[in-house]
């Protein structure tokens, strides 16, 4: 059974079939990590309670925790108003970044931007 | 001057040139949107102390909230660890969103997820 034809009408995919996935704490709301999702990875994070990317490295499917065992239930997921990004909550085992780290974003690091007003 | 080379070089773009920029509201921690940076887009957010993106629609530079008012200021921003995505975390003057929504995924709305364990 594929992705429900109502969310998939409201899709705008990237040339490479993706939309972005934004996968945040439910617990700290914390941004955890960035990932993609083509038609079938959607259908599956919205279907499974677990979050399957689509790996534009490897070219394969990629359900988190598989092989490292950190796990992200899927609590609730949102489409933005244009159709490009899904913000998905979940609840994290472990740490959901591959360098050990428990955000992407702590592993990649600051970028000292200078503060706004 | 363009973008500090040390963070290009960092940089995973795709094959429009653009890294995915996620919004966090600085003092709420929600995720009010996502939007797209090329090097010089990244370069004005992090040395203006206002988010610009580019906009894929529109094939333009756009510096939020100078039509709406809506303005973003930066407060942090951070790269992940594949270099794919930035997060930056701003004060979101008034409602992220086009559709006058605080957030674009309140505007998109929920896709029904079944709760993982």
């Amino acid at each position: 059974m594929p992705l429900d034809p109502e969310i998939s009408q409201r899709l705008r995919r990237d040339a490479a079939g993706l939309v972005c996935a934004v996968i945040q704490d439910d617990e700290t709301d914390a941004v955890l990590m960035v990932g993609w999702m083509d038609d079938e990875a959607l259908h599956r994070t919205l279907t499974e309670g677990r979050v399957t990317f689509w790996s534009r490295s490897r070219g394969e499917y990629w359900r988190k925790g598989d092989t490292s065992g950190h796990v992200q239930w899927v609590r609730s997921a949102a489409l933005d108003c244009d159709g490009d990004a899904v913000l998905v909550r979940v609840i994290q085992v472990g740490a959901a970044c591959h360098t050990g780290t428990r955000t992407c974003f702590e592993a990649g690091g600051d970028l000292g931007a200078v503060v706004g007003e």
